[in-house]
């Protein structure tokens, strides 16, 4: 069992501590994404000088290629990726729904085409689990069915019903291996119906799982129905599990999160969008290839301690994004990493001293230039 | 003036430390391409950490992106590059002949388009140091005409005298400037014609410059040609100024190089290769993308201790060049960037020791699998 040992509560937010085999990750935190085994454009080295202290990897990318065998040949994840810290592996199914060509889904198994080569791949959730423990994260994924998130009802209870059934299945295979070294996370759907969401994440609590994620959300509902379904976790799942909301970085949707009982998030948003030359800061945002930056010796963020500022102009990082030089985007990823960490800290920060309301009503007014915050904790 | 300070010999070879208001460099030493003011690929921490002391940063591409006015403003190509240590900048002219569309030149002038936006610009010897002045690198290049590798006697005649014209010139707007802070190197031209060789390095020598460079090798004209040349340097530059073989960087040519007492080499060698898969070890190159990789858990050279040695194997970077990821060419750049370090350390160490022959025939036995070294010195 993963130990996850909460510290300080402020309404539903909390802060924790979830140790791993690799390490300890100080909650709420943030997890960047590093698809094939590389969070893209850094080294783990700048990966751990940026404050993270966990990564993810996506099981779907990487069993279809270098694939999962080779992978354990080669040492397994954290060798692959030269990473010694926690690494958190999802179970391919998100990627199935969402970049693979899906060719048929029943409560057996999903068969999806290849994007890689175009081969037919079979996905039951055994294997999603087996695939898992040769890549040898120390949080691995059930696998779960994702609905679009325009489902209508009897298709997301379909959903629910098969991801739940695949949880016991997962939960299954995973005890019987070695499983104290990786810890097996279920996923509750059931879209924006209350009472889908409730009966998932029962049947989940029920299954006495190491941690509980929230799938499903972030596919188009909007901040208002996301903030409504997150209003009702905190009592869903038990205080001593950690609760991860899967796919969501926007700052103002990981407040929002946080203070409704979420400990953990995952994102491209950071490094993506630091690839198309956006960064990160407590005033919003910069377009490092925008014409008014050409001249400018200032750093992104004067205030900021992240290599990229202590030793950059905006005006170089304009001219390297210009002559497409691969140091921008390293550059711009290195910044935003370090931003959203520094970001999670002040959040973990205040909620241990009671103040992330006040403190979340003055990064949203500086981040959006004003837009009123939604952090009451109430759906 | 550049201080230079000859420390031993072995032969002609020797070691050396040249002193540059930002920091000493031990010669004889390689000195990597950041052409547009990045070393493409690494940060200036990742090259510092590789053991390199000095960068070269190309004039040609700067003066037309961002502009000599915009580094300026910006604070000097240190600050662009963020890179505290010593720089070198090229005059422009090589790219000019290789890169540009070429329409005029003389006597007065280069008359070219820019390959970037097709603009037509103008660079003149007073122009050339102008630009590197507003550059601000600590070793400073004068204009020089570079013929192609097959031009007859009377072009490289030509290109001889001009090339020394325009030294002078270049010296009279240097010693205008702060000069101290900028050390202006002349370059011989002459091809393969000893007697133009000789012409060029004595009207050189006779500025009395910081240091010299020769150009207009490694135009194909093989290595014979090359040993040949260098074989007459140490007896027509004075020993108390750095050596320069520009373009230089195959490990072979620069073995034969420095026993001829060349102090300085700069190449795009290891950084391309590493680009193009191609690593750098002693005992030969490795193709990272090869399918004889994909299972192999060790890194690419067990004794070596970069950080991409230290933190990944072969499995891993072949992956990572397969998956198409930023980190596979900047991990072998790390690699390649330190295997030079580590070369030039050894030379020097065996140039202190009295050892180059020796050493040198077993690094080429080594590297190219037991082809004959011509290190003896001889033309």
């Amino acid at each position: 069992m993963l130990p996850f040992e909460p510290l300080h509560t402020d309404g539903k937010a909390r802060t924790g501590r979830m140790t791993t085999p690799h390490g300890t990750i100080d909650t709420p935190a943030f997890v960047p994404v590093g698809t094939a085994g590389t969070v893209k454009g850094v080294t783990p080295d700048q990966i751990r000088r940026s404050g993270v202290q966990m990564v993810l990897a996506n099981t779907y990318h990487l069993m279809l290629r270098p694939g999962a065998d080779v992978v354990a040949e080669l040492g397994g994840l954290h060798a692959l990726m030269g990473w010694s810290g926690p690494i958190l592996t999802d179970s391919g199914g998100f990627q199935v729904f969402s970049l693979a060509h899906l060719r048929q889904i029943d409560d057996e198994k999903v068969v999806f085409q290849s994007h890689v080569d175009g081969a037919t791949v079979v996905l039951t959730p055994e294997r999603a689990v087996k695939i898992q423990r040769r890549l040898g994260a120390d949080v691995i994924m059930q696998l779960d069915e994702c609905p679009p998130g325009d489902a209508a009802r009897n298709q997301v209870a379909v959903a629910v019903d098969r991801s739940i059934a695949w949880a016991r299945r997962c939960k299954e295979v995973w005890r019987e291996g070695d499983w104290e070294k990786q810890a097996l996370f279920g996923i509750q759907q059931g879209g924006a119906f209350e009472d889908l969401r409730a009966r998932s994440a029962r049947a989940l609590v029920e299954l006495d799982l190491p941690g509980y994620a929230v799938g499903g959300l972030s596919v188009g509902e909007g901040p208002a129905e996301m903030a409504r379904v997150l209003g009702a976790i905190d009592s869903q799942f038990p205080p001593d599990r950690p609760r991860y909301l899967m796919g969501v970085g926007e700052p103002r949707d990981i407040l929002a999160a946080v203070a409704r009982g979420i400990d953990l998030f995952d994102c491209v948003l950071p490094t993506r969008n630091a690839r198309n030359t956006q960064v990160f800061t407590w005033t919003g945002r910069l377009r490092l290839r925008n014409a008014r930056w050409a001249r400018d010796p200032d750093p992104i963020d004067a205030r900021c301690r992240c290599y990229t500022c202590r030793n950059f102009s905006r005006g170089a990082l304009r001219h390297l994004f210009l002559a497409g030089e691969m140091l921008a985007p390293t550059l711009a990823t290195i910044h935003n990493l370090h931003f959203f960490a520094e970001f999670m800290k002040a959040i973990r920060r205040a909620v241990t001293e009671g103040e992330l309301d006040r403190k979340a009503a003055q990064w949203l007014a500086g981040m959006y230039g004003g837009h009123a915050a939604d952090t009451s904790g109430s759906a």
